[in-house]
């Protein structure tokens, strides 16, 4: 993509209403822009890292047997009076009226509709168990949206659904979903920690938090040291089978937010040096509850013995578009943000120090051909912008890789590579800088 | 994926409330499911189609040059009142009140909001032209609601926005957009003729809807029969070229709605034996408006000279959702569905006639492994339906290979290879339908 054509609005002084690290980043690399509040415009930056998470959420959900659908974002408040919900849910709900006065609502979570859907597209026990899940937009109305798209008002989220036959079957979905959570946010480049936490609005006895510690969180956590190094399962991890052990490794070491801590609990079972107390943001949770929504819904299957089971349900969510502010929270720097490499919005920026000078703009479209042509996407900075005007964009936007061409070094065949995380230069020939990003450096973690 | 682990609620009867083929078959294929008048969840299967379809769009939005952003479905109703299109919009316009009282609504459409992105984001004539566009969904409260997708409330939209100079250089964009369209609708299977369109609630004086053929179709149109005969742009069309001589070869030969139609240049126009009266459904419309929103809007650059110059505009929009609908109207027959293949939700449909027989068993599971390692995505019907049943659901579904597979085929090494469309059928050895598939076979044409 050719800088001179794209559309990235940067903004070269901090916004006043920012009040955290990527709240403001994401403003000034332009990656979004507030249309009212707690409501942004995901600009194209901003959009392409959105759609790299989403991917790697789908590819894990999938992984672990779960089907998507699409919900519509506008519901039938007759729904949530089946539930119960409708009354109780308060003014974080946006309730609406249509042109024939029906009260709709704009979602902010789907367990009554995906309950109706699966009422009414299974009979028998046979059809169970499943997992259904979509990657959607839904509204909360905020008292105070703040922190950009970490706290907003319309927000993406993969929520998903487990029905089961009984709570054992449940309880096995469940922890299937939280073994998809621990891949997912580890593909994601972030270090999430499964917290025990309450239910809240969505109901039942069993939840988790996953939540990624950086100081800048809205929640205490207290957990033991040891959790950080626990190992993430593998890709080819066995959904089939016995996830017991590794559900128990996770979860018998302490970590829990201030809401759910127990100190006397803590200081007996963590050792005083591995003791961590910082703060943390919530980017997925995880529930079981049951037959909270299938009893009055009445979504049931039919027993080989001819008696009618209620499904036992639980749901499981990831704030999608809260992630980006997450991973941006949990990574940048002064200069700007440092994307993990599966993230990035492109995988190599690439600066041409003198556009109009024949020789570097061949090198550099050279570049871009040779990196397209294998699958690596390429911000070609092609403007006449001065070079420390260019430098500190390609900082600011955080790419993870730049290489650098200018008229001096292209005379003598040289380019500058640099890893944005650390740093790191290193003056390659041009045919040695494409290897180097080609045979598998670029998604790696070092040069 | 196997059927027995997926979820594709197919219903035996019509549906009572389905007055056209297309709704009738979505709703029998388990391909959406109603919520509310107008508001359909995409179940699993819609939704590949339904992503399908966005892929393609996406794919020929890029190569003309456009750039990919995000808007939020919810808008401030101040933004249009700067337009002026607020209070002239009329009950179509979902009007919105939030906990504080605040004016909001769900978009129909977003000049306004592109336009105050552009307005924030561009400063100089060298920033434009440029060509923004979402695949998003909109709501539009339509009073009477129906045929299913093909006229919801709730509906995927592919909407682009080109701001330009002059007007020389915005119908240059209207223009590529125009090649744009024709190449997608042809990529999905469809034959769209561009018919010269009234510009209703958007403006301007050049319009263009995009027009498939179908006798369900809710226009009546007129058209040349020459103009089915014209040839597609190929991929490498050239849009930084001279489009006029192709855009002229579309637009010379007559085709227009009953809106605008003109009996007496019709006839006098077009032969006696090349006169086409027929209906439609329209699928997209591109419009050029100049600076009809720029203006009220302040969505100005800074020319060379220091003066300011408000952007010319035009928009175009593509029925994403209702694309499902229109491309079902124009490919079924008797026994159900006939996806074109590049929209098709699963390459393959593979039918185990005896599930528990091991050799057979053992055959499907091979032939799925092996085209999935192909990247043919196969829908394996396991379950323990009777043959019969099994056949009628996957015509029903209408994926556009079969492939069947029995003890007594197996025991010959055989399995029978069915074209959807055709119902041409073929028996041949498991290795040569294989071969058959995925040797260029699926995706094209016939066997």
């Amino acid at each position: 993509m050719r800088l001179s054509r794209y559309f990235l609005p940067v903004l070269k002084d901090d916004p006043a209403e920012a009040q955290i690290a990527s709240h403001r980043l994401m403003l000034r690399a332009g990656l979004v822009r507030q249309e009212a509040a707690g409501i942004y415009a995901w600009l194209p930056l901003g959009l392409r890292v959105l759609r790299r998470i989403e991917r790697i959420v789908r590819e894990e959900m999938d992984r672990a047997g779960a089907i998507e659908l699409l919900m519509p974002t506008l519901q039938l408040a007759d729904l949530w009076r089946e539930s119960g919900r409708y009354d109780a849910y308060g003014p974080e709900m946006l309730r609406i009226r249509d042109r024939h006065e029906r009260e709709l609502l704009y979602g902010p979570t789907n367990e009554e509709m995906v309950t109706e859907i699966l009422r009414a597209g299974v009979g028998s026990y046979r059809d169970l168990p499943r997992n259904l899940y979509q990657i959607q937009w839904k509204f909360r109305d905020e008292q105070r949206p703040r922190f950009g798209v970490m706290r907003g008002r319309e927000f993406l989220m993969k929520d998903g659904y487990s029905f089961d036959l009984d709570e054992a079957g449940a309880r096995r979905s469940y922890q299937r979903m939280f073994v998809a959570y621990l891949r997912t946010f580890a593909r994601l480049g972030v270090k999430a920690i499964p917290m025990r936490a309450e239910t809240g609005p969505i109901g039942g006895d069993l939840s988790h938090e996953f939540i990624v510690l950086a100081e800048t969180g809205e929640s205490d956590v207290y957990c033991d040291r040891a959790v950080l190094d626990l190992a993430v399962p593998p890709d080819d991890v066995d959904y089939g089978g016995e996830l017991d052990p590794l559900i128990h490794a996770w979860t018998s070491l302490y970590a829990a937010t201030s809401d759910v801590h127990d100190a006397v609990r803590y200081e007996a079972s963590v050792p005083p040096e591995r003791r961590l107390r910082t703060r943390g943001i919530e980017v997925g949770q995880i529930f079981y509850f049951g037959t909270k929504y299938s009893e009055p819904m009445r979504a049931r299957v039919t027993m080989p013995d001819g008696s009618a089971r209620a499904l036992h349900g639980g749901s499981y969510g990831i704030g999608v578009s809260r992630l980006v502010g997450a991973i941006i929270e949990a990574s940048h720097d002064e200069a700007g943000i440092v994307w993990p490499d599966a993230v990035a919005p492109f995988g190599v920026g690439l600066i041409n120090l003198k556009p109009g000078d024949p020789a570097t703009d061949s090198a550099c479209i050279h570049l871009e051909h040779r990196l397209a042509g294998r699958g690596i996407e390429v911000l070609h900075d092609d403007t006449d912008a001065r070079a420390g005007s260019k430098f500190a964009t390609m900082d600011l936007v955080g790419v993870p890789w730049q290489i650098v061409v200018g008229p001096r070094g292209i005379a003598g065949g040289m380019v500058e590579l640099k890893r944005r995380a650390s740093g790191e230069r290193i003056e390659l020939t041009l045919d040695a800088a494409v290897a180097c990003l080609v045979e598998g450096t670029v998604g790696k973690d070092a040069p």
